[in-house]
């Protein structure tokens, strides 16, 4: 959640212009997104998101984000919908930034989770794998397991800080991460960065997927990984397998998982565990002042990690 | 801007149940408002703020605010309306905290400054200041000329870091307004904090003052030095005279200023410079770790409060 850049008005009326939404009644800086500013945007014709991406986001990967979302949109998944500007682009410029306008989408994130919206968020995420297969564009996951060890080597020295004994840990588990790791499983494109606070809820109804920002080509089972990280732990770090239950079951019912997949989830849910733990402990050794964001603890991951390190088989998932 | 609290779903259902709003559609958390969390939340029948009032903010005052809100609105100043719960009741509690529901205003608050946006200020808090005489409540100046000394004593050792000799100055300042500061002037309810991130604009006219959380009575006189102050100096910190002419001509058309104001301008501007400049000076010293806001430079006042030492009538103001 950021807002950095401030658009002048007469920046922002200039931008605005350059698509078909009537003029802006009001504009405010939003608390959503980590890696970019956001505002939600009133105009005569209705509420939009204004993205400005700012350095972390790589503008050469801007057209594979809005492109897929306008292809998951098109196809149904409650994604926002890039508004493409009188002359057909949706990738523009506000401010000599790049910048998008996307369509607003109605809901609230879930501050608590509940199996309920565990099953929901399984449902909708294998339809979102099952309607990215026409998307042509490709893009590589940065943050797939050979970009955890240089992540690591680049704050290992303020690991020990953090917890003594981490940095061995880290060191340990990214030994077996690396000689372990699968190298074939089904693939397509994932948002793999499926969090709470990315997920919209109305009704007790799943109602949007936002934040495409780290979307690229990976394995499906290890986007699956990643939301047993993110949903399926209580606030004490406890696991909880009724909602990984219901999260697996939900989505297998829409795509169904092969045998090598049910293998290796929970080494892939370990790898997970860890991306996240590395990209935490890097953010919260390199604070941004100024920025508006508070670190997330990485500590967090690790208890994750060691509860992954101890599952032996798909059942600890509430897989039969 | 800041967002503190994170209200949970339930907390969020429960509490927006005892309005007659319908049910929210989405919230998002807000970059506006220093003391306060503010929330943009939709709901089934319209637009609103949520604001949760945190620790700066005396509980005891909100009654003041909120009050004064009803009256401006009832009196057609463009201010948010605060929503009554179905028992009557406008100031509420949410997650343990006090909260409030006002009214949503169209308009965006001016990032650059023109003459013609200084002349609708000027006219709008005549009309304000003119709508708040039949107001019953009272509320002292929390940050009037008695609280200087005590809040620079706070902060006095930290001044140095921030710029050499900057003690000296203001402790030599701070006596001249002691002893200057006038004792009778027209009075009445002020907002305080007329900031440009506090009054918005829709089309080139004001559309909406927000953000009452100073909002005292005091000198009329000195909220239009604090006007002064706030918009009349170009990003530079060079005064502007035009701006000020606008300012103050467009005022004196709906609220005449009497002589005794005119004559004590120059030493309320002093005045209202300190204020920032102490506030700002303390903020700086005494930065949130996690919160979201960025101090803002306290040296600015400094440079203004030398502009004003140097003026010897309002004719600097643009007044003949």
């Amino acid at each position: 959640m950021a807002v950095y850049t401030e658009v002048s008005n007469d920046d922002l009326e200039r931008f605005v212009a350059e698509y078909d939404i009537g003029q802006v009644t009001s504009i405010k800086g939003i608390a959503e997104g980590v890696e970019n500013s956001n505002y939600l945007m009133q105009t005569e014709t209705g509420t939009f998101i204004l993205t400005i991406y700012e350095k972390r986001v790589k503008p050469q990967d801007l057209p594979f984000f809005l492109g897929l979302m306008d292809h998951l949109a098109a196809a149904g998944i409650p994604c926002p919908t890039p508004i493409h500007g009188k002359d057909g682009q949706a990738l523009r410029q506000v401010s000599g930034k790049p910048a998008a306008i996307v369509s607003f989408l109605d809901g609230v994130w879930p501050k608590g989770r509940t199996p309920s919206h565990c099953a929901e968020l399984g449902k909708a995420v294998a339809r979102m794998h099952v309607a990215g297969s026409g998307f042509e564009m490709r893009r590589p996951n940065d943050l797939r397991v050979t970009a955890w060890r240089p992540l690591f080597d680049s704050c290992r020295d303020g690991a020990e800080q953090v917890m003594p004994g981490l940095e061995t840990e880290i060191a340990a588990e990214l030994d077996h991460l690396e000689k372990m790791w699968p190298t074939d499983l089904p693939e397509g494109v994932i948002h793999a960065d499926l969090f709470p606070d990315n997920v919209f809820f109305l009704g007790g109804k799943l109602s949007g997927i936002i934040d495409f920002y780290f979307a690229c080509n990976d394995w499906f089972a290890y986007e699956i990984a990643i939301c047993l990280n993110a949903w399926c732990f209580e606030p004490d770090h406890q696991f909880n397998v009724t909602k990984a239950k219901h999260l697996l079951s939900a989505y297998r019912r829409v795509r169904p998982f092969s045998d090598a997949e049910l293998a290796v989830l929970p080494l892939l849910a370990r790898g997970a565990a860890m991306r996240f733990l590395l990209t935490r402990l890097y953010d919260w050794l390199n604070r941004v002042d100024g920025a508006l964001v508070r670190p997330k603890d990485p500590l967090e991951y690790f208890t994750k990690l060691k509860f992954h390190q101890g599952v032996t088989g798909p059942s600890a998932y509430g897989l039969d």
